[in-house]
């Protein structure tokens, strides 16, 4: 792929995306927004990737919204270099015709797109992640960070708000009082702080941070099967904002029915009781079930 | 109670149901889903059952899905010795007529019955406990574990999916991140991971683990209304999964004023200011106030 | 303020809001719900209030329920004492007309209304709290308790239910299973115990106890917009019990959208850039957003 902000490697059926703007500390622009997303489209279209981390080149993860445009920054109206403002109806205080669907907050695209995603996402937060440095790995399915890096909700300190989907993914991941004192205070803080409210799954040193994430997701890939991965991906996230674990039921007899007559079962159980590795055949691109997806749409579009 | 899998034993006021099939590890076996499903309804009928303890006899707790069928083992569509499959209108990938109710996944079966169920439900991991010998035991609502036990959610490694509901509480139990490292890797894991994870409440050595788990049921048992045990355990269950906490006003506002005109809160009042020991009178079977269910159906059935 | 059963002060932009029978170990009234309820409409309302703190006077913080009625205590229709009690037409058994919101469960006003709060609110918990004494703090943002703190949900052994929406709250703060075990046993436990199950943030000398949560009080107000403070709290507690991030999205769109083009913003970033402390100019009073409130209704009133 050639992207400018960005870059997007395989090996090992592990695409790494980095964020590419070390000189500036990888702060997040309109165009970084456009390349994730379509990093993450590609990805999920490639059977050769089977996991994903994320990550950040040089000694920053992301630092941010970039400031460059000083106090018009986060003032859309006056701005035309961003890819989500294009000819809006929007009203002098916010107001927004929702049905247009043209101003919507462009780390929340980001976020709503890892959501979608088919494959598992590993966040390796190598340095300084404030903004939506940190907003963004929240729908990563788990954080690892290096000892030195350090993590800010800081948007109350800049005059704004909490974005990217945050209010729904951060009291998921470390409970509703932790995030509103992170959300409230701003506060930057150190990586044993983000490890000790449940942020952050592990700490490691910056040198072997990219080799524990990598270790990860070998464990994920050298043992699984993919179409499994994917569905497994999508019920975990969906049903934990469910009410009733009925509708988990509804999905799970389906998904026990059709994958329970695939080759993948098969291979799965017979590998176990021949004690052997398994070698599952089905690919991510053409077997998911027929019930996939359940929901109506994919709005993150 | 005449079982052929579990056990079915009170003592003291505690049922303690145990999976029997020590030859097998207890694997699971569509038997011994009918007759936990059973189970639990004779228990919430019974006045003289007011805790319930689910564990293994012999060096397991569960071993999982009898794979006894071999590379059939999941697959429903060739089976013909699993209560759930009866003449369901299925097509070739899954599709199901849902409306028909027939072909359901078995382990969310009997997890919807223990969410249903109104007495509390303690679960002692003597041994291993993978595949639905775990996600069984997720619905339950305190898990105390064996130090030697070992546990394993290894859906993907055989092919399949998370099932028995496990998408919808095991997030609400360990979190969204441990819930997919766990379901991701279908790493078989020591009890240690398990209570780090907070996936059970405390370890304890093989043969003081019923007794830990009998005093947690005694201190309930000797203490406590069991119609309020009822109430609290539903309104927990199900207000975990609402939108808004009016849900909850509405409910509690019905419980308080019903429940503080009866026999039972006079008692619990008086007791406590004359430093006694209470004497509850009211019993499940017949006390149960006039709102309660409060939600339309009980779809396990 | 002039409250009989509640203190109501403020310094330094910190309301701090004092339960205050303490010859009655600040037992809770149908008198200090009504007064809660109206000290945090003027706390919304005032300006100079940008945090809140919930503390009690004397040794201890609420000891629940005032049991001086006895036997009736819980038994609303045989009282006339009660605010909420007023011509409600309710059946023999809890039945209730629902419509005309006449009996509610007052504990539950309260948390709804602390629900409902724009500031930021810190309980400090200096000395037992039980029954409604503890369920009160559950909504309150972040909760900090003396060492020598004692906490309790007594219910079932009072032989009535949780209550105040303690059934929404409560496994949100500490997980399901926390929430059963508390609420099964009715135990009173130690601080250490709440601290090791999530329900409180940190311990503190009881001489120190306030000096903390000032600090951290100040730590907010110090730094940060009291406007995107405001819609801060609202979006990270209604998000939390949201289905799914696109019910975030649409907010955050419009907040980003409607904050960024504001005065805060551009002092938000510009202080930064300038490395200057920020001096914020709007007020919640007059400068929310026109979205907001974007739910239909306030329904604690």
């Amino acid at each position: 792929m050639n992207y400018e902000t960005i870059k997007y490697e395989i090996s090992d059926h592990i695409l790494t995306i980095t964020l590419n703007r070390p000189d500036k500390l990888n702060a997040f622009t309109g165009k970084m927004m456009m390349e994730l997303i379509d990093a993450f489209d590609h990805a999920d279209a490639d059977d050769e990737v089977r996991a994903i981390i994320l990550t950040g080149a040089g000694r920053a993860f992301c630092a941010g919204a970039d400031l460059s445009s000083g106090a018009a920054t986060f003032d859309y109206a006056k701005r035309s270099d961003r890819p989500e403002k294009q000819g809006t109806p929007v009203t002098a205080d916010g107001g927004m015709d929702w049905s247009s669907e043209l101003v919507r907050d462009g780390g929340g695209r980001v976020t709503l797109r890892i959501y979608e995603c088919l494959k598992p996402v590993i966040a390796a937060i190598n340095g300084p992640a404030v903004g939506i440095g940190i907003t963004m790995v929240l729908p990563c399915d788990i954080r690892l960070a290096s000892e030195d890096a350090r993590m800010g909700f800081v948007f109350a300190r800049r005059g704004i708000t909490p974005e990217a989907c945050s209010s729904w993914f951060l009291p998921r991941l470390v409970g509703i009082s932790q995030a509103l004192e992170w959300t409230y205070t701003g506060r930057v803080m150190p990586a044993q702080e983000a490890l000790d409210g449940g942020l952050v799954r592990s700490l490691h040193k910056p040198e072997e941070l990219l080799g524990a994430a990598r270790a990860l997701a070998l464990e994920i890939v050298n043992n699984t099967a993919p179409v499994s991965i994917a569905l497994t991906r999508q019920m975990m996230w969906r049903m934990s904002g469910a009410d009733h674990p009925m509708e988990a039921h509804k999905i799970d007899s389906r998904s026990i029915y059709s994958r329970g007559a695939a080759a993948d079962a098969k291979e799965g159980v017979m590998s176990f009781l021949e004690k052997r590795p398994a070698v599952f055949s089905n690919k991510v691109s053409q077997d998911m079930p027929s019930f996939f997806p359940w929901w109506p749409e994919r709005p993150y579009k």
